[in-house]
Parts: structure tokens; C-alpha cells; sequence
């Protein structure tokens, strides 16, 4: 049961942006841009950053929501649960490697990112906005773990809704980069 | 010096937002928003929680600023350095002790909030926005804190400048108070 009334039975973050939505629309546009906008790290890439993070911080519902998200964008074949594990012993790029050893570290506080994670990252191939995006994606889910868990907000009742809600995100994705195509 | 070419010499967040103006955007009205709207928690109170979990999570910038801040806007006699460095012996309300205990558990992590330090904040008058705003609040610089320091941001030069723009926020704030007099 969350910690004081939300006045709604949604689960998580959207319970939280039901309640306070001065604050779920700087949230949202934030997380918007971090997650879905062009970039040159893939979506599926900056969601495992989020799940990653949010893993470290045993926050469950952005972990199972997030994992879900990447699932569905990332290439066939990697299981983004394995990646999660042991990033370093995954199949995934070292750049990748290294922006999750990132964001790691931020996981851990500001301080503990150090030149040497920066400079692996530079030399496998990162380049400065992919650094900073990394340690912002980072970041941010260091705030919405602890927004969710600290007011004590539920799971869904239903542990499929985040591969369902994933799917359709996949789809809408998909039609939209055809529909762009010239 | 900062992890990467941030291409200006401003301090802290600052040379941040010039950076990556897309998501300076949403962070300002975010911290705006928590910090400076209307609220039933005075701003030097919400300052203080800014800079209480700055100063838990090591970020220098950040806690300068905020204490800086809060001390600006503070009723006369309250020392914001002897509150931050023991809240629970301080000349504070119980409501905002509470409320600092709270910000305190969301530093460690979401899941730190208990039943107990929420139902103690509600027995000392804190109401649920209250609670609500204080976890948004400190889990928001959990964010910014790790952003600052995660990039490896500098601190200005001057470390006047902090309570010189403190004194002009405050006074800017004190003839908006007057002008809206009916």
C-alpha cells in the first residue's frame, strides 16, 4: 500500500503522475527525450541503461517496466536479462560495456565516475553527448527508483502488462519509422 | 576539469544546461517547480532539503548553493549549517525534522522510507503533499546530484557567488511578496 493516499489504483510511477501532475509533466517530457528521442545510442540501449540502473537500485517496478521496453526493441537474440547479470561478459558492444560501467558508478554516486571509466569509454568508441546522455539517463532513474519506491507504490496486478505495453510501444515505433521513410 | 568538452567555463549545473539545452528545460521546471511555487513548505524549507541531501550525497556545487539558499530565505537565527549537520537537535520544527529524516531515507534508497518515518511526519502535522513533495524533492537531487558530479562539473571560482545570488533571490522574492499585496 503506498505511503499516503494517492487518490487512484494505478501502479508505480503513473499512480505518482496521476497525483502530482505539475510535476509528472517535466518528468515525462525528461524521461521522453532521454528514452525515445533520435539519438545515436538505439532506444533499446538507453532502456537497458534505465533497467540497469534501476536494477542496481532494486527498484522493481522500473526494473520489470524498462527490461520489458528493451526486450522489445533489441536486436533477436540478446536476452536482456543476461546482459543485466554480467554486462561485461555479454555479447553487447564495448562501447555499450562501457556506457553501462557508467552508469554503474553513478548508480553509486556522482563521485565515483572516474576518468579512466570515461576515457574506456571514449576508446571504445563513445563520443561526448553519449557520455553525458548516459550519465543523465543514469541519473534520472536514481530519481524515479526512488520517487516510486519512497512513496511505497505498488506492482500491477497483472506481471504481463510491461511485455504487453512494450509490444505496442515496439509497434507504434516500427509504423512510425516506415511511415518516415521517404 | 570536467569528463567531457562541455564547450563553456560556467561551474556546475550551469555549464550543464548550456550544454544540453533539451534537457535543461524540463530540469528547471522541475526544480522550479519543487523549489519556488506556492507551497505549504516555505522555500528555505525545501532549500534545506535540497542541500541536507546534497551534503549526504557528497556534491559540493549543489550544497553551497542550496544551503546558500535556504540560509537567504531562513527566519532570522537559524544557523542552516548547525541544522544540516544534526536536524534532529536543532532549533527546527518537528514537522520539518521529520520531513529531513524522510529526505534522509529516499538518499540511501527509495525502499529506506518507512511506515514509521512517514507515520512519524504525519503524527508531527506534515500532511500528504507534504511527504509527497519532500521524496520528490530529495529523490530529484539524488538526480542532480549525480549529474553534477558524474561529469565532473567545476565549482566557480568565487565562492561568494552563492550567497551573493542567494541575497538577490531572496530580495526578488520579498518585492514580489509586496507587489501582490492587495
Amino acid at each position: 500500500m503506498p505511503h499516503i493516499n494517492l487518490g487512484n489504483d494505478m501502479p508505480g510511477i503513473i499512480s505518482l503522475f496521476q497525483y502530482r501532475p505539475e510535476t509528472a509533466g517535466p518528468l515525462n517530457e525528461l524521461a521522453d527525450f532521454l528514452l525515445h528521442k533520435p539519438n545515436t545510442l538505439e532506444p533499446w540501449e538507453r532502456e537497458l541503461i534505465a533497467a540497469h540502473v534501476s536494477g542496481l537500485n532494486d527498484c522493481q517496478f522500473c526494473t520489470d517496466a524498462h527490461a520489458a521496453f528493451a526486450a522489445a526493441q533489441a536486436p533477436e537474440g540478446l536476452d536482456i536479462d543476461v546482459i543485466r547479470a554480467n554486462p561485461g561478459l555479454s555479447p553487447i558492444s564495448g562501447k555499450l560495456k562501457a556506457l553501462l560501467a557508467i552508469a554503474g558508478a553513478v548508480q553509486q554516486g556522482g563521485l565515483h565516475v572516474t576518468t579512466e571509466l570515461v576515457d574506456q569509454a571514449r576508446a571504445a568508441g563513445a563520443v561526448d553527448l553519449e557520455i553525458h546522455d548516459t550519465v543523465l539517463i543514469a541519473a534520472a532513474f536514481c530519481m524515479i527508483n526512488r520517487y516510486v519506491d519512497g512513496l511505497g507504490t505498488t506492482m500491477p496486478d497483472d506481471p504481463g502488462v510491461f511485455a504487453a505495453r512494450a509490444a505496442m510501444m515496439a509497434e507504434a515505433r516500427r509504423s512510425e519509422a516506415v511511415s518516415l521513410r521517404p
